[in-house]
């Protein structure tokens, strides 16, 4: 494996499809770069948890965070082992049979334990955390008695691997001969609307052109 | 509780920010409804997993499917306990604050134990999964070898909660004198574009009106 890729391990490895694995880094970036949410999956109690939380990449770690009194997040702290996944669905595939629907998408799994992120690294990867969410957005610096509150989980990105459909439709052979069903794709995609002003925002205070033109993605 | 409620349990009573949880029947339907894709954790070997997979509800039933091959589906065959979790992410929320920052989002939880479904009512099953994911799509007959290739599990949803933000910004109290930041909404939605016909569709099959106006949520 070259640097530009992830060493594939027996849970990485594709079983199935190995033609839809990836291990390339820049791929693996890109979809976790576009994700807003993660789901982490972990053991508790010999039992299956999952929660959905926001993401941050940098290099090859990850990040989430949140409340330092979650329960799962300290369980999650005190490195039990997790299940990162992270999906992006890129359109509806209609074939010609039930068989050949399926969905165009871009997925991320990270098997990793997680470590407490403390000290003077921490207010730099919440902040960064904002950018990452609203490219741009400012905000005042952070209390103290925040930063305490906040846990803040690094997981590093060795046993990685992405999974891509793009291919559109695919139907059995003979399935294309019929001429009377339609096949196609329908492309989806995370639309930004129009901002919406916080409702106690002071006057002369204009919306910001980094929130009237969010995109996130390609 | 009553029969528009779901009881909750140890596990799906929030710890934190109780305000956010909802055993409601009818708001989990909803979010369900509008997922695409859900999250399924799982313990194999003692390690967590989560796969993403399609989801479609019928009363209070959810059902996933995938090929009989994947190692990961027939351990939830087999009753491996799973987690099945669905979030759809409304709205980035841009505080004047890292901390008060976040996104509107509502999410769904369910804890069960998945079973097969075989004979007559699995056809059933995945004509719904088709018309759940494109409504108003046609397709063939399926094919028995299609049928027996294709594993569907069914979940009852018992031990089932809601979590939802929905309050926009919610600056500290001193926070919304300034009058140098900038605070509001991004609001978020999956929006189609143009469908694409398959490049092997038979001459004369016109772009059907479902596929130009599809349309997700709300």
């Amino acid at each position: 494996m070259s640097a530009d890729s992830y060493t594939p391990t027996e849970r990485t490895r594709l079983q199935r499809r190995p033609d839809r694995g990836s291990y390339d880094r820049a791929l693996v970036h890109a979809i976790l770069d576009e994700a807003l949410v993660c789901h982490v999956g972990f053991v508790l109690d010999g039992r299956p948890h999952v929660i959905p939380t926001s993401i941050l990449r940098q290099g090859e770690s990850v990040y989430i965070h949140g409340s330092r009194n979650n329960r799962m997040l300290c369980a999650l702290a005190d490195g039990a082992p997790a299940c990162i996944e992270v999906t992006l669905v890129d359109s509806l595939v209609a074939g010609r049979s039930g068989f050949g629907c399926s969905m165009d998408y871009r997925s991320v799994v990270i098997y990793a334990a997680g470590e407490r992120v403390d000290g003077p690294e921490k207010p730099g990867i919440i902040d960064a955390i904002v950018q990452d969410l609203i490219p741009g957005h400012r905000v005042r610096p952070p209390k103290q008695k925040e930063l305490d509150a906040t846990l803040v989980l690094r997981f590093p990105m060795v046993e990685v691997s992405a999974k891509v459909r793009d291919r559109g439709v695919i139907d059995v052979e003979e399935d294309y001969a019929r001429d009377d069903l339609w096949a196609g794709v329908i492309p989806l995609r995370l639309q930004a609307g129009p901002p919406q002003d916080d409702v106690r925002l002071k006057p002369g205070i204009a919306t910001p052109d980094f929130a009237r033109n969010y995109r996130r993605g390609r």
